[in-house]
């Protein structure tokens, strides 16, 4: 009942790990709390953050009007960019700077919430745009205080946006994804209703899902909080501080969860039970990575994604080619964890069961194959593109996809095994295509 | 794996549930952290809030030299009573008024966490003192507002004070115990260090730990939050919500550290895995119960702590009779869950299967006998008194502890079966004794 035996403490590294949990609601219906919230958290001017496509929803009127009854002024940005950019950030800013709202709610999927922070983070606290932004790419600089309060309301079962201290953009002269990452930027309280996914397309729910079945695999698998070296002081302990029990908790919930449900959730909008189950998973496996970190598929996806040439998959937005997040990350998930379960079979095993494998006789040298096994069967129960190839990409991209990973150190290093760039080369050769 | 099958949201009931969970650092040495942490948390004045025992022990050292080292000034009460009274509350509370800080820091057990919670209050929101008692004993007024910044650090694997929005004390005039409850109350951090619990007397691992065993079993099997009343207003919903599915991941994983290490933990001092695993129970015991709320061996245990005649168990401070609110509880749990399964059979079995019992062809009929046989193992493995009569009662009692528990309705309510009068006498005298 669970891989709970942690190494112990290596020579100079940390002994202690940090929860950190924002308030959250759950339920369906529970949309309905947001303009009683707002209220109680001292908003008197909303700016209310959607997508084009999520404010011609039901769900969006619910909100704005209990805004509304709640006594509240609500300015409406709807213009977020799906997968956004740099540039769609700013404009983002520059709206929030301009409309100066006392609080911010956002409804819609990772896309919205994250514009919706950086639009905090930039009106809140003006700097050049890679001030904030992760180093080496940007400054890394520290946000220097509290943002305004955000309610983040998500619409798909999907990134765990709404309880992570993370932003992911593209930046656009780099054709490389990057983020900024600060405890500030988690917003204040999150309303998760389940009630949002019914109107979700069955391919925003597959690659959604497996985003959220490759949180909880790679935060379950990161490398253990004893192995990280210590911070300098305490106040300084990253969020992605590697594994640990806490997190483990609920990756093994969110695992188990899309084990039994995400074929369901994926092929029946009718199945609420299955959809809610999957939202709950979203969330278990949010809090978890915003604890203990992604790696190795995460920082693989963001050039993948990055670097997007044709591939325009249906129930996404067409009008420009893009890499949906959770297919970036996927394609590459049975390739890294072949890799790394050497560097603790019995947790990829362990892992691999709690997905639905048939783990019985299964020794330690099989732990990688069974879990990289499992997660391509579900990627084909869903029906998500065949690894790199599946969504534009040959061998002969595989050096550039190798230079577009490297930089993402923050996220490498929380890997178990070394992941250098003949390492990433070889993973990203083996993730051209599975079956 | 897990009962996660919750009923149907009953007609005017609650369809949603909050979790409200507070920073957390675990972690042998973490104690360290405190000077640091403070210091980040703006504090310049910082109250140190102790027992005299605690204060003897290097443990506290520790703390007022890191909170020195990061500059603060430090004033020291270490005047806390054990199981605390109305009285104790109000000298510490004259203390907080008096000495002005501007931080507070616990280090102790539940009894050191509950009074420094209370200083703060009335040093904060002065007001009469049963202002903020819950109802129907005190008035049940809401705080205010915020309190001061308060770093909990506990030493007993124990009440998980360090994470809940309440705080218990025995209210002499009416010879029953009572509390306060409000998020106010929460600490803003909490450090967990199981470094201290090498210091504990056996017998004070044995009553705390039944506590936090019976929190884990008293969430879990908690009236299902989609069976409350929804509130007013969402900003209304209770602390104490019932069980829901995030209280159910710490529960079950609690009870199966109880199971694998209570007796350890108890028997053997120098077991540090087991009393780290004890410790990190407590807290995810802790983070349950405060979202989900315990129900009748609780309500009924404030009643047998607050009529104590003449036990004087030995562990804890000899110069007045007490039941130490963990032995105050367990002596109730077995004939409470005995009589609880009905409600949901399953549950119960899972729970002791959690706790180690060997379950394999038990029915549904069996789930009461079956938990409460393995909790009265486990208070035999670790010898604690058999029962009521084992703390001083007789059959004669029953009829005061019946009238002192009743008024319990918070706790009460929150039982997943009917707590009337009859019921609550014929639990008192099937908990007189168990073998
Ligand atoms: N901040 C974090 O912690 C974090 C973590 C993982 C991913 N991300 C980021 O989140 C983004 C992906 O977010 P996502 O997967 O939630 O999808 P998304 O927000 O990009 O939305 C995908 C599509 O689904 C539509 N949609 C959303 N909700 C809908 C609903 N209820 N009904 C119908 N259509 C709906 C959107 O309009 C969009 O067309 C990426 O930019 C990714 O990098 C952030
Ligand atoms: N606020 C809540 O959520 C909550 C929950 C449950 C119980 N409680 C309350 O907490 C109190 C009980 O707390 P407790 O069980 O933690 O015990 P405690 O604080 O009463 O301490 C018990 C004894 O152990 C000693 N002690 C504590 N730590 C020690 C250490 N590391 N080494 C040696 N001795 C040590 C104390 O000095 C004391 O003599 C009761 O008043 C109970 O009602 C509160
Ligand atoms: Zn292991
Ligand atoms: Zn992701
Ligand atoms: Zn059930
Ligand atoms: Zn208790």
């Amino acid at each position: 009942m669970g891989c709970c035996h942690y190494p112990a403490v290596k020579e100079g590294c940390d002994s202690a790990f940090t929860v950190d949990t924002s308030r959250i609601t759950f339920g369906p219906g529970c949309l309905l709390e947001v303009g009683d919230r707002a209220r109680a958290l001292g908003m008197k001017r909303v700016a209310l953050f959607s997508d084009a496509r999520v404010a011609g929803l039901p769900h969006f009127a619910k909100v704005r009007q209990s805004l509304l009854a709640a006594g509240l002024d609500v300015v409406v940005f709807t213009d977020v960019h799906v997968e956004p950019t740099d540039q769609s950030f700013l404009e983002a800013a520059r709206f929030a700077t301009e409309a100066r709202p006392d609080g911010y709610v956002s409804l819609g999927g990772g896309s919205v919430i994250d514009t919706c922070k950086a639009a905090n983070l930039y009106a809140t606290h003006p700097a050049d745009f890679l001030a904030y932004v992760n180093a080496p790419v940007g400054e890394g600089r520290a946000v220097p205080g509290p943002l305004k309060p955000h309610i983040a309301c998500p619409t798909t079962s999907g990134t765990g946006s709404e309880v992570t201290g993370i932003t992911i953009f593209d930046l656009l002269s780099l054709s490389a994804k990057t983020g900024i990452a600060s405890p500030a930027l988690r917003p204040t309280e999150a309303l998760i209703d389940p009630d949002c996914t019914a109107t979700l397309p069955g391919e925003v729910v597959a690659a959604s899902g497996l985003d959220v079945l490759s949180h909880a695999l790679e935060s379950y698998t990161a490398r253990p909080f004893v192995h990280r070296p210590a911070p300098a002081r305490p106040s300084l302990r990253p969020m992605s501080q590697g594994a640990n029990p806490w997190s483990d908790l609920g990756c093994r919930e969110a695992l188990r969860l899309m084990g039994l449900y995400l074929e369901r959730g994926v092929k029946d909008a009718r199945d609420t039970e299955a959809r809610e189950q999957l939202m709950w998973a979203a969330t278990l496996a949010g809090i978890a990575f915003g604890n203990a970190g992604v790696h190795a598929p995460h920082g693989m996806a963001y050039a993948v994604a990055g670097r997007v040439r044709d591939f325009r998959p249906s129930g996404y937005p067409q009008d420009e080619p893009l890499v949906p997040h959770g297919l970036a990350v996927i394609v590459n998930a049975p390739a890294v964890f072949r890799y790394t379960a050497a560097a603790h079979p019995e947790r990829h095993l362990e892992a691999a069961g709690l997905l639905g494998a048939d783990v019985r006789g299964a020794s330690s040298g099989d732990a990688g194959e069974v879990l990289a096994g499992r997660i391509v069967q579900l990627m084909r129960a869903v029906g998500v593109p065949n690894g790199l190839e599946g969504v534009g990409y040959t061998g002969e991209d595989v050096d550039a996809l190798t230079e577009g990973a490297f930089p993402q150190q923050r996220l490498l290093q929380n890997a178990p095994r070394e992941m250098t760039r003949p390492v990433l080369t070889e993973l990203f050769r083996q993730a051209l295509r599975y079956w």
